[in-house]
């Protein structure tokens, strides 16, 4: 776990990053892609994603705003990148508040070798189907319970699980991650999580691991959360310094900022 | 009318407020009905809109960039949200501009139980009838005339009708409400109007009657708006400031502040 | 040539520009056209799309997240605009990165009269069939090699080729006009290339020609590139900023500031 490292390769390779996301936060997660130093792409025809995923050095898949077409291409998208050893990380927006959005996530996680799955405490326990103790909770209190959830996701789903809320858990199976940077001022802008999701991306086109990458995004996002939070008047001002201070990481200190466990 | 309350409740129960809107201000409203204290949820799929109204404490429905599929989730979740009470208020933006926006409204309006309609003058004119006097008008010069105009859509519409502009009008047939919130940068940034309907959304959810509610909304709004334009330098930093206003929002001092009479 | 001539034009006209353009930068566009002082409309259904050509002063086509709905649009639109001499301006976004996006570029540039395409050089080069040369180069180092390209896509594809990067090159197959107006900053931005493509179009709505709408819009976003960079603290303040400046160009001024050649 390097970020700082990883944050170096990220802005020397500028990997592109193909986004499949909702309707809801485009222009956000291309702009923190941007910022963090990747190059975000967005496609979704049927007729493209195949060729275009094949440019990418990860493909970011998120069900935000799903309908019929939308999935066909993540499906597609997420296939292709599989072949082509592209990793995938997903998002399941939603997942348990909609049948749909439960069916489509347990589908891309079936039919696509996900890398990264991305979610708040509920979505993920849904995808594991221990959802009657959890959903409709904002966030877990013990940390051991999101931590045993991450590691029962990532074994039961074969996946890095990286599941987040005011202290983050991300787990191979194995070991769990901790990662306790981050700002509460996050949960005041729409999207941030998408955020999240799109620079875990960027990290897992450069990252040792999947592992590192996940939680090395989480920490890069977290400590530009910290410091967008200095200068915000409120959830409008935080959001656009949030760009600034993705732009303003520094390698060299990102590190040593990391409160990672 | 207590402006203050309504917004004290709405930060307490944080009702999900379903927006079925245009692709130009998913973004703006989500952050909005976040800032203000609601929680947003953008779902548009056929598979799945009925069941997101039925957890939601009200409907937005905003023909902002209408197309088929689109055209029909609004009329499955309007339809469903009448079915289960859950208010809906709905935007005609561009009703009047093409023959299918207009044609839109009219359907939404006969086969949705609208509670509240906000459009500007020259979209609710449309609806009522009266377009030939009031089209491509960007507001109407005297109180009077919007005000008429309000009462007679609400009453002939069966709908509460708030009419924005510089100065807004509410009415429920019966009584008319002028708003004198706001500042003249609203109108600067695009899609103030359709956060105003969201805004609109969140209040239906916890307001004391659909015409509380849209007054309510427009204080609120306006409110915001006067307190973003104090510290913006132009319609960017206005714009940011603006969702910071909207989380700064005091239910012990928003009352005092109404402008309505 | 005068830019603060066509920006006071456009200031009192207010021009309708019809936006057919991507997910990601409608809200972008839309407020950077009304910041500018032109109104934008948003509006991509086969039901409407030629009876909102048809009231408006220029359209804008940008296939950014193209897929087969949009794309028929665009050309009914586009052909509609053909018919009634309304000035039409192309963004071929991605052009030579997926076969689907350049033979979409190409069958618009037939089957409608474009006025200006808008592109970076490898996008441009793609239409021109010289991609093999410039593909993948996100600038061209010299001068006389862009504005040659510039040159001759404004003969090949009988527009008015916009040739965008840190210094932009603008030819109608015979002059070819060199802006060094800008800054950095702009590329740290997503769909600042769209925004200069929708200003492009609110230029066009006014101006005396093609060439001088297509030069007066990117010395006009290059000002305001210059003034956002002023006070920016990185990426997500520039942005805020950008439609500050945007809002506050001076037609008095504006003519004195370009670096045209």
């Amino acid at each position: 776990m390097n970020p700082g490292e990883s944050l170096q390769r990220l802005r020397e390779r500028r990997p592109l990053v193909h986004q499949i996301t909702n309707y809801v936060v485009m222009n956000e997660t291309a702009n923190a892609t941007l910022a963090l130093g990747a190059l975000p792409v967005m496609a979704h025809a049927r007729e493209e994603v195949e060729e275009m995923v094949a440019l990418a050095g990860a493909l970011v898949l998120n069900i935000g705003t799903l309908s019929p077409p939308w999935v066909e291409a993540m499906l597609l998208a997420g296939s292709e990148a599989s072949e082509r050893g592209v990793p995938v990380v997903l998002d399941p927006v939603g997942a348990g508040a909609t049948r749909y959005r439960t069916e489509t996530a347990k589908r891309i996680l079936a039919e696509v070798a996900v890398t990264v799955l991305r979610g708040n405490p509920g979505e993920v326990a849904t995808l594991v189907g221990v959802d009657a103790e959890v959903r409709g909770v904002e966030s877990i209190g013990a940390g051991g319970e999101a931590g045993d959830l991450a590691r029962e996701a990532a074994r039961s789903l074969g996946v890095v699980a990286s599941v987040t809320g005011p202290v983050d858990h991300v787990s191979d199976g194995e070991r769990v991650v901790r990662v306790a940077n981050g700002d509460p001022m996050l949960a005041t802008v729409s999207g941030t999580g998408c955020i999240s999701t799109a620079i875990t991306g960027c990290f897992l086109a450069v990252a040792d691991s999947p592992l590192d990458a996940a939680v090395e995004a989480l920490v890069a996002f977290g400590v530009a959360g910290e410091d967008a939070a200095r200068v915000a008047n409120g959830p409008g001002t935080f959001h656009a310094s949030l760009y600034d201070a993705l732009a303003a990481l520094d390698p060299a200190t990102l590190g040593g900022r990391a409160r990672v466990r």
